[in-house]
């Protein structure tokens, strides 16, 4: 049985401050929360039997047993999924510049829909981008929302969050740095390394002036015809997935 | 000033029953009814006097003139935009073959999601597929979610459902079905051809079986490094903008 206090806690969660004050954050499912427990350690597990019998997770883990009802009532899911985890959160403020720039980093420049950037950490792990560096005003990858749209992904791929024009000003001199721009070059047709930072900017108004003078490289994803005169454009997880998978596909060349 | 009876009517359009027995549906913002005005005959338009100073549409349209507090209460959308319309809805269950079958068309098998099928509407205006054949367990197209996220693109990309197995059963010998599966080949290395259907799968059961009897060419987005043995997979959103795209750039070459 559920405290209410736990369940404040957790009901607690969904927002941002309270996530930083307590330095916990929430996954459900058995597919996310499978995936998280390896890299994250839990506070504790409220579930239902149907979990406990399969689940597995480390001993001296705090366990509340719970019915699908009281899950419910705990639940940010419209159909609750058997568990929910309260995880420790990791150090997201940690220096960006510890990140290696060996490989392919994903930058994102005040991403604001939760959902977006789910899928994208999603996709960065599919590609085998392991490090995203996101602005102050990007979505926080640990919001309830986030973390169910990665599908259990923020285990593998880790984020901060910094001042990306004073990151920028740092980086050792001669580092690519790709972004999408409308007046790019044709992606298709564009050197890419398997080094560098791919920039990817707001749902609505792109890359910022602030960041957009630190990219070496703009490139442009052509619509189809090429000339086709559009006022239409992507959403921002689908351009940075076509980006990434347009990096990769160089490889089987 | 809204009545009452146009303020239930708008708000009972969130069921897909109601849409239909009215054959209504509604769209939000300047951006979007801008886009659909040119295609969908507006039953009526609420806005506020922002919107009414530069916004076009056609003469006879019966305009209400409202404050933003009452935009608000009529609103599906958190921050609403100056314009709701409610729209005629076209006939989506116009027979599929009455689609050309030139060029590329997608065909989606129960995406139930309807943040994911607006996304898909959208990058398959932007890829120049304006042609999308979806199963009967397919999110409505017409919802006001979907409606939205599709940016607009829903009134260049033409929607219809019909039974996939029987329109399959009856496509003419020799069009190209291509689809994604887990055991498809690398679809950079596979030739694709500019005109067939590209059938895409349910969020968590990809193509059914019945479905995917019909595919001709299993193709298969590899993840980076190639050989990463990854219980993960792409949101479905993402890999159908990744095989379009793919598609698309072999134009290139």
């Amino acid at each position: 049985m559920l405290s209410k206090a736990k369940l404040k806690l957790i009901r607690s969660l969904e927002l941002k401050k309270n996530r930083q004050s307590e330095g916990l954050f929430v996954a459900e499912g058995p597919k996310v929360v499978g995936d998280l427990l390896p890299y994250y350690r839990p506070r504790f597990i409220v579930a239902t039997r149907t979990w406990l019998e399969i689940g597995a997770f480390p001993a001296q883990t705090e366990i509340i047993e719970v019915t699908d009802e009281e899950l419910s009532k705990t639940s940010f899911l419209k159909t609750p999924q058997e568990v929910l985890a309260v995880f420790n959160m990791p150090d997201v403020r940690s220096s960006a510049l510890s990140f290696p720039l060996s490989g392919l980093t994903l930058v994102l420049d005040d991403v604001q829909d939760p959902g977006n950037l789910g899928t994208i950490i999603r996709t960065a792990d599919w590609f085998g981008i392991r490090q995203i560096i996101c602005s102050q005003g990007t979505a926080d990858a640990f919001s309830p929302k986030v973390v169910q749209a990665t599908m259990g992904s923020i285990a593998r791929v880790k984020v901060c969050y910094t001042d990306l024009p004073s990151y920028f000003a740092n980086l050792p001199k001669g580092t690519p740095v790709y972004g999408t721009f409308l007046e790019g070059a044709n992606i298709y047709q564009h050197p890419l390394s398997q080094n560098g930072l791919i920039v990817m900017g707001n749902e609505g108004n792109g890359i910022s002036p602030a960041v957009s003078r630190f990219v070496t490289e703009k490139l442009f994803i052509p619509p189809y015809p090429a000339d086709a005169i559009t006022g239409e454009s992507l959403n921002v997880a689908i351009a940075t997935a076509i980006t990434c998978a347009e990096f990769r596909r160089r490889t089987f060349q």
